[in-house]
Order: structure tokens, then C-alpha cells, then sequence
């Protein structure tokens, strides 16, 4: 099992600069107040396609050799990873293909469109996604970026904790969201060379927690067609995730669908930045832990903005 | 008619640096490649209190004698101003009160009792505003510092403009909202000193055009109760900003209501940040007039943020 190191995540930043933004670290008084810790928002959501997605999919595709790379691009996701697949693949002339299933938000569908990208759709579940996946391969041999479980992905999301570092000190903790668990795991190789004493804490909507019983289970499990409002966290890990989730995680922590929202809509009216709701999950955790992290400085990565917001759901 | 030069910009600056943001300058290839021209966006919606008038109120406030600051501040506001006021008060430790029309939002007036401020409401008419506020100076003797018709308001309105010819060059147009016209002076007093080639564009509701009026009149046209869903832009210019208006802005352009809402969200949905209708009237008439801006570097303020999102206005 190829694990990424980082040396990786050097080169993925140098090599994926050109095609990202540098996103600010916002803060606010408000939520820092109410939290009773100094929050240090890294606002993904301002990034290219909207979500820190482009990182890792930047940093595969710009990897490829020109030949591999005349094949094209594939993948199955929920939506980030496919539109910013397509996002990278544009930037560098080449085709990708995405495996999408069918109740993904219209928002994500259309990103992928915009970005040129061929969608095929299919039932919502992973065994299902994975078969048609197969069969795009079969067809036109494109190189297969997984969501997550991929070390070029891994180390290009980690390029997301390194700009944290760089631009604020001293952070006591790092809470961000975990799903397949690859922004994790990037910010858990990230952060073990260059801040090992900042703890790192996982937040997961408690309606697809799979990682928080994996964690306390001491090994992976499982769990098929889990649903939650945060749509982009319902996938489960991979023992390439999942090394690095056992080694360096600190906790996992919940939070319930109404606390997620909550934290969203808060986000939205006290620092004016559209956020989806998985992004929301690690504000939803901090306020409800509020013993873990008071008066410490505490790094949040808001991981992506695509929402249906004329839909918006729990929108009053 | 006390006017501030470009000396008291740099006084303002120095003197509010320690109480705001330094607001990032976002871009977006989206819209960048929608309106055919090269756009940046300096986000005061990110600004504390949400808004650019955090600057201004700063400077007032901050300026004050200990003797003058002891007997507190006071202004009427169609909102931001009030919450600004309040935040900057609050900052010094002296009292706030704020004249508000009735019917303005109901986040505002949440705002600026969050702050601290004391609201007194009154009729949505300018008159009713003025003299509900001179009651309230003959009561306290606070100082009041007008939303707009104030020469260290303007000195503070400026340093946005200020921070934005910092980190970017070279733009041929500045595009920003104008309402009562404060931000407007300050970025003329901003670029006429820093970057005298850029041009200066006033974008205005078409259902609040007393400045396209003034400005083709070359003189100034007062409205009352003009409407718009921009509802920080609907007061009249007074002397000390049709001073700069009629002497720096190049043009003042217009935008329907259903321009300004469709830019409004397109701003959501493509940028992630959450901005008022008043702060989508730039790119709404750089939408409609893209021949006056093809292939140029533009900067856009995005004035604020406060808007009640979860009753947001022509909300599908």
C-alpha cells in the first residue's frame, strides 16, 4: 500500500500552485466568542470549484505522464471530487469521466458540466458506483482518481493544512471534517511533521459515523447507504485513510443533523460565506465540546461551498 | 464644507488598522469569464460588522477627544452605519444610540443591539430620521457622526479603495454602489491620489436614481421614500459627496431590481460569500454594460453582507 510522505506534499503544493488559490484564514469575533475558543477558519469554500477537492485532483492529474494522461481521467464521487477532477482535467486539455449517483445535488451535477466533464449515473450506494466505474475503465483505459483513496490525492489534500500552518501559529488543534477520510489523512501527514503537538480532531454527523466506530473499534467498519444532510460525508474509510486516521486522530467526534445545520446557518449569517453542511460538521462539534478547546487556538478547515442555496435544507 | 484629503486617509487608516479586517480580494474565473472582463473583489462583507462602514465609524470614533468620546455617538442609519457605529462605541467602551427606520431588517436591528447600541425607531423617511435624531442630541449631547455626510466617515470609507490599489495593480475601473455616496467620495479621494487613471463608476437601483439624476442634472436631485431591494442605497447625496461625485465618478450606471437579485446570487452560488443586495449592483451593471469594461482589470467592492438569508428576498 503506497503511503504518501511528506516529501509528497511539498511537491503536490509546488506543483498544483498555479492552479489553486491561496485561500484566506478567516476569524471571526462572534464565533470565537461564543465558542469560547480563538477559531481560525481556512475557507476552502473560496477555493477553485468551490471545495479543497481541486488540491488533490490538481495534484494527480498534473502528476500524469503526457501519455497517461492522453487517456483521460475518471472517477467516482459525490461531487467535489468530481467536479474538481474535471476542474484539473480542463486546466491541462485532457478528458475525465464521472461516475455520479443519481440523487446527487443539481449543483454538483451542473459543476461537473460546467467544467466539460462526462457524467454517468448511478444508484446510490458504493458497490453500485464502483461497478460503473469499472466499465468507464474498461472502455477508454483513463486513469482512475479515487476520491480518496489515492496517495497523490492524499498529498494534495494535505497541501491544505500546510497553508494553515504557514499562516497561523501555535495552533492547539486542527478540527475537520471526515467522510472517505482523505482531507483528514492530508492534514494528519501534513501536521505530523510540521505541528506534531496540534491535536487533530475528526467531526462526523452522527447519522453516517462510520469512522467514529472505527475508531473505536480499533479497525475499519463498514456501513453502506448511510444518509445525512452533510451529503459529501457519507462514504467510508480505506486502510490507506485509515492508517493514518488510527495513527494520528486525537477523537472523533459527532454531531446530529439539526446541530449541523445550525452551525451552517450560523456560519452563513456571522461570516458571510456560503458553506455546505459537511463543512459545518467541525463548528457543530466545537460548540457542543466546548470543554476540549477553551481559550485554545483552534484551526477549522471549511472544506467546500456547494449548496443548493434557493433549496437550501431546514432553510426556513 | 470641511472636505478630507488624501493626508487624513492615511491618518484614518493608521488609526482603524488595530479594530478592522484587512479584507481579502477574491476573484472568480466564473465571473471573470461571464462578464469578459478581468474582475476583483475587495470583500467587505467580510469586514467586522459585515459591512465597509466598520471603516468609517472607526475613524469617528477613534478620533474623538476622551471629553467628546465620554458623552458617547449617535446617528440615524439605514442599518450598517448603526451596527458600525455601535461596534466602534462598544471598542472604545462609550454609548451608542441609533435612529432607525422602522422597517429596516430585522438583522440589522439584531445587529446592532448585539453590539450593544441603544435603537430608537422611527418612520422610513429622512425627515423622520433627522429629527428623531436631534431629540436624542439635545437629550445626551452625544456626537453624531452622519452615515455619510462626514469628513472623517469619508476619510474612513477611503481606506478601502486604499487597500485595494495595495494588492492590485494596474485597474483601469473601480465599480461601487452609491447610496448617500460615502463610499464613493472615500474611493475617489482614495484613487484620485493613489491611481488618478481609474476610472470611477457609481452603480445605483434604477428604483433609487437620485445620483444618476444628480449626476445628469450637475446638481443635486433629492428623492424621498424611494424603495429598492438595495435597501442600503436608497438616501440622497449631500454637498460634501456630490463634491466628489460631480468632480471624480465617471459615470453612475443602473441596475432593475431583478439585475440586481440575479447578480446577487450568482455571487452566492459562484463565489461562496454571502452579499446584500446593495453590494450586487456593481456586478449586475457590469453584466449589462460589458462593453465599457472587455478584457480590463476592474475592481468591485462588495459592500456587505446583512441580509436576512433565511427569508432572503425573490428566494425560489
Amino acid at each position: 500500500m503506497n503511503i504518501p510522505d511528506f516529501e509528497d506534499v511539498r511537491a503536490a503544493h509546488m506543483r498544483i500552485l498555479p492552479h489553486i488559490h491561496r485561500t484566506p484564514v478567516l476569524t471571526s469575533s462572534y464565533l470565537s466568542h461564543l465558542s469560547g475558543a480563538r477559531l481560525f477558519f481556512k475557507c476552502e469554500n473560496l477555493q477553485k470549484v468551490g471545495a479543497f477537492k481541486a488540491r488533490g485532483a490538481c495534484n494527480a492529474v498534473f502528476g500524469l505522464s503526457d501519455a497517461d494522461a492522453a487517456r483521460g481521467v475518471a472517477t467516482h464521487s459525490s461531487g467535489n471530487h468530481a467536479a474538481a477532477l474535471c476542474y484539473a482535467a480542463a486546466a491541462r486539455g485532457i478528458d475525465a469521466t464521472v461516475v455520479m449517483p443519481r440523487n446527487a445535488p443539481a449543483a454538483k451535477k451542473a459543476a461537473v458540466r460546467s467544467y466539460g466533464g462526462r457524467i454517468i449515473e448511478c444508484e446510490p450506494t458504493q458497490a453500485a458506483r464502483e461497478a460503473a466505474l469499472a466499465q468507464v475503465i474498461a472502455e477508454n483505459g483513463a486513469d482512475v482518481v479515487h476520491p480518496y483513496d489515492d496517495p497523490r490525492v492524499i498529498a494534495g489534500q494535505a497541501t491544505c493544512a500546510l497553508e494553515m500552518i504557514e499562516d497561523i501559529d501555535d495552533l492547539d488543534a486542527v478540527v475537520a471534517p471526515i467522510g472517505g477520510g482523505g482531507l483528514i489523512s492530508g492534514t494528519c501527514l501534513a501536521l505530523s511533521t510540521l505541528s506534531p503537538e496540534t491535536r487533530i480532531y475528526a467531526a462526523e454527523p452522527e447519522n453516517a459515523d462510520d469512522a467514529y466506530r472505527s475508531f473505536h473499534a480499533g479497525e475499519i467498519v463498514l456501513q453502506d447507504a448511510q444518509q445525512s444532510v452533510a451529503d459529501g460525508l457519507k462514504t467510508n474509510l480505506k486502510p490507506r485513510t485509515w492508517h493514518f486516521v488510527s495513527r494520528y486522530v486525537t477523537d472523533v467526534l459527532l454531531a446530529s443533523e439539526t446541530e449541523i445545520l445550525d452551525a451552517m446557518y450560523l456560519t452563513w449569517e456571522r461570516m458571510k460565506i456560503i458553506i455546505e453542511p459537511s463543512s459545518a460538521v467541525p463548528l457543530a462539534i466545537i460548540l457542543k465540546n466546548q470543554e476540549l478547546f477553551r481559550d485554545q487556538r483552534v484551526g477549522v478547515i471549511i472544506t467546500g461551498g456547494n449548496v443548493d442555496i434557493r433549496h437550501c435544507p431546514g432553510c426556513k
